[in-house]
């Protein structure tokens, strides 16, 4: 099907304009507040009511704590959210859908019961929680990416996850977030245009649940449902300076999610929160796990949430952590390596042993992930990308690099690979005698939009299927600090390539945000060490 | 590379020469006593010494139990099971390899151990285990029951699950049995010929561990390790009077097994025992799982056993049963329409709540099964048939019927209905509202030689992933007893030909088994289940 190019930005632009015009008027800025250089958070402040900020000043558990004790309701916790979100997406370009009166409707209905029963629905009682594009929500449009599946991809039923949110967990939907073309960029660029990072639009957002990314650390959400294939929820939650978490894969349920890849199942991706806490995140695991999710997504491993059995080999204060340094492929950007190195002080400060972890494997993982990934060729994306006439985005170009059709054999030969791959790195780290790691989610903090090419410091635990969080470090990019220094030994062209692209006047004010990780299925071991990481760490 | 005929079965003949003349001369039996047509059980008991006997009649945790307490040493053991594997063999052609030497050294070596330190190397100290053709036992051949291999596939390690067995359960390796060609069938026949029923040679011992199951079942092994991607432990342990159990495909280790088949990850097979009592099956899953194989094989889900944790719905006297009466495709046989029935007036004599399971699904299990099997199309086994000159066996072609070059989208297609079919499974057995289901392992007991073409009643829970065993009825096929009869509807045109396939006067004295299946997963449910109805059951 051949479609002039007029056509199909005449229809990005109809989808636009539809997303804006659910949009309260109330809640629109004027053109000079939307193009300003101030972070969104300044905006937010400036605009909000001060029942409005109180509100959304606090993270999902507080937030359902004062709903439960009657601080406030249901509707009026929606309706600041609906403000929050209206002014953090016009700011960060962060929304691809917008659905107030449902959420309006399910609020009322929320504070009905707690006013009938007395007791709360269940544990995320009225908490908005955002949720990206590709996840199935009843009636509301899915596009991963993609301006062709506009209209032909609306769901008659909620995926397994939101299911359990909203009906065991008495969560409120009002926002699906965008996600890149594909859904397979480390931004978050479609027919809808860039998502740009809430700290400082010069830079991106993260991806790809970089809508989430933008809302949930612009202050637009307090909790946000993100997934992750590569780095998709460490990445944009490190860029926006938010907690973020990948369990192992098979852990919490995908069951009704879409994608332009499904039955690829050489890599599997993860779901996860995007959150302001870590307790925050516990909220989420906690909540899903609870209902047993293996029962309706079989994918699901019967594994409940058992934190009472971690056990840190360390001092008894915490867990015995290996600090990663860099990945022997891309050293870590100025800003970045003050982050860990100041994170390694107040843990030894702290009386936690640190010790250093070896980086192994790093080239190959790429090359092996990066060819599962689309074992087509990357047909489907391009036949979903050329219905429309869009054009296919350099990022998803650059991503299809290594995307070939692989005949069975070759693809056999490739999973034969992943598993060495995963059984040396399991040695590896045995051989390092560490609870988890400790590194950068990225060789730097944002990167400016378009320049994402290097996955590994995330995409690395997808390949081991390692469970990896992020948690901000309160740093922030100074460029008066973040000096470029003078001598550097590339370790790679890629390596250079990052170099080059480090200005640290153009990434003034981004978070900084650093990586904890553990074994395969050891989720509730990486997430207590992320909350006693975190809580030493951050500033 | 051509090779004649002619040169193939010199080749296999050798092997074949080979490994007969590894038994000692002492322990051959005449020919008259090879082709006659009592049951091996009664050849064994006529050849063996009395202290033989003693030795082996006792299952793996008795004889475990005698050596720790020094009634008998490693080295009596293994010698009576010497000789009584080698009769076995020579009645069932369960073998492919026999190394008396090594086994004696190394129970030499646990004695020593024991006598040293005053307590046994590990919970199956002393215990013989005998090993499938495919699994990877260092410096001994692996064939995978292809010609071509022979030489060629002597890995220099052992798999994870023979190295928890030797080095921290204390286990003595000894044997290696067979397994069809390509590991593809639910008989077992290869370049060695066929292997036959312990209790009628004219029936199949079932396959694809049709060498464990003959031998196990003979009185040759106390316990046997099996693999099942299609009923391959579960068919050849109910062929043959024994215990098998297939766990969730993941909770065991399969790392350093080989197929001609690597890299195949659509349906995954499972590992398990194969053994004479239940507890056996607890001692062989017990002990792998504490040495936490997850930390050697990364496929192996961080689940340690937890059967605490084991809770039925039913009266409180054990599980809720739903009894599956057939499964909507192929009958049962008289014989095995005769042990269900019994089963059920048995466990309902014994107070527990049996009610109705409606089968589902069956024939879309097959299609989607059989496709996922061999996406190459079956190139790999062709190849590796080709390369010796053996011929591709019938029920090789048969299991190839389905076998297709699939391009990455005609198998992502296949995955997804693979995966709908399981949730699917999963939301009917939920609706039946029982603990397990108890069913036939098979239409009927073994079958006549070549015509096991119906795997249904044990594939469909690889499909599905769900953890099965089978236990012994203590019934037999009684022809005087097990007529068929009369009237019969057929319900399709396989059902006809197993009906037609039924000859009750050629399969007197077969073992009839049953069939226990529970949840992904709820593995300590199904063996809790498993013991608790063979009590009540067995006769």
């Amino acid at each position: 099907m051949t479609v002039v190019t007029a056509d199909w930005q005449a229809k990005a632009q109809v989808y636009k304009d539809s997303l804006l015009s659910k949009i309260p008027t109330d809640y629109l800025l004027p053109p000079s507040n939307i193009q300003n250089d101030e972070p969104s958070h300044t905006t937010l402040r400036s605009v909000l009511s001060p029942l409005e900020r109180e509100i959304t000043i606090l993270d999902a558990t507080a937030l359902r704590d004062a709903i439960a004790s009657r601080k406030y309701t249901s509707v009026e916790v929606i309706k600041a959210y609906a403000h929050a979100a209206a002014i953090v997406h016009q700011r960060t370009n962060c929304l691809m859908d917008y659905f107030l009166d449902e959420a309006l409707e399910r609020a009322k209905w929320l504070d009905d019961e707690l006013e009938r029963t007395g007791k709360p629905v269940g544990p995320l009682h009225g908490v908005p929680i955002s949720v990206k594009d590709h996840l199935g929500l009843k009636g509301r449009e899915v596009t991963a990416g993609f301006l062709s599946w506009v209209g032909n991809h609306v769901p008659i039923k909620d995926s397994v996850i939101i299911s359990i949110l909203r009906n065991v967990g008495g969560a409120v939907f009002w926002v699906k977030t965008t996600n890149p073309q594909a859904i397979m960029h480390l931004e978050t660029n479609s027919f809808l245009g860039p998502t740009v990072n809430p700290y400082n639009a010069k830079l991106t957002a993260g991806g790809s649940s970089g809508g989430e990314g933008a809302l949930v650390g612009g202050g637009g959400s307090p909790l946000g449902i993100g997934t992750d294939i590569g780095g998709s929820i460490r990445n944009p939650a490190a860029n926006c300076g938010i907690y973020g978490f990948k369990p192992t894969s098979l852990r919490l349920p995908k069951a009704g999610n879409f994608t332009a890849l499904a039955g690829q199942e050489s890599i599997v991706g993860a779901i996860g929160p995007m959150a302001r806490s870590v307790r925050d995140m516990y909220l989420f695991i906690t909540t899903i796990l609870a209902a047993e999710p293996w029962k309706f997504d079989n994918t699901v491993v019967r594994m409940p949430w058992r934190p009472e059995e971690v056990i840190f080999r360390g001092s008894g204060r915490g867990p015995k952590i290996g600090v990663m340094w860099d990945d022997g492929v891309v050293r870590l950007q100025p800003p970045m390596r003050r982050a860990l190195a100041l994170a390694v002080d107040k843990l030894r400060g702290a009386g936690l042993e640190v010790v250093e972890y070896k980086p192994f494997g790093t080239a190959e993982s790429w090359d092996i992930i990066s060819s599962l990934y689309m074992t087509d060729g990357g047909e489907r994306v391009r036949g979903h990308v050329a219905e429309s006439g869009e054009p296919l985005l350099p990022l998803t170009e650059w991503i299809m690099q290594n995307a070939k059709v692989r005949p069975p054999h070759e693809l056999w030969e490739l999973v034969v690979r992943r598993e060495t791959f995963r059984n040396e790195y399991s040695a590896h780290f045995q051989s390092q005698d560490v609870d988890v790691i400790l590194c950068a989610p990225n060789p730097g903090p944002a990167n400016e939009l378009g320049k994402a090419t290097y996955w590994s410091y995330t995409s690395i635990f997808n390949l081991a299927d390692y469970p990896a969080g992020v948690f901000p470090t309160g740093l922030f990019v100074d460029p008066a600090i973040d000096k470029k220094d003078g001598k550097y030994d590339f370790l790679s062209a890629k390596d250079e390539e990052y170099w080059a692209a480090y200005v640290p006047e153009n990434m003034a004010g981004a978070p900084l945000a650093l990586q904890v990780v553990a074994p395969r299925w050891e989720d509730e071991k990486v997430m207590k060490a992320l909350e006693i990481i975190s809580d030493i760490v951050r500033v």
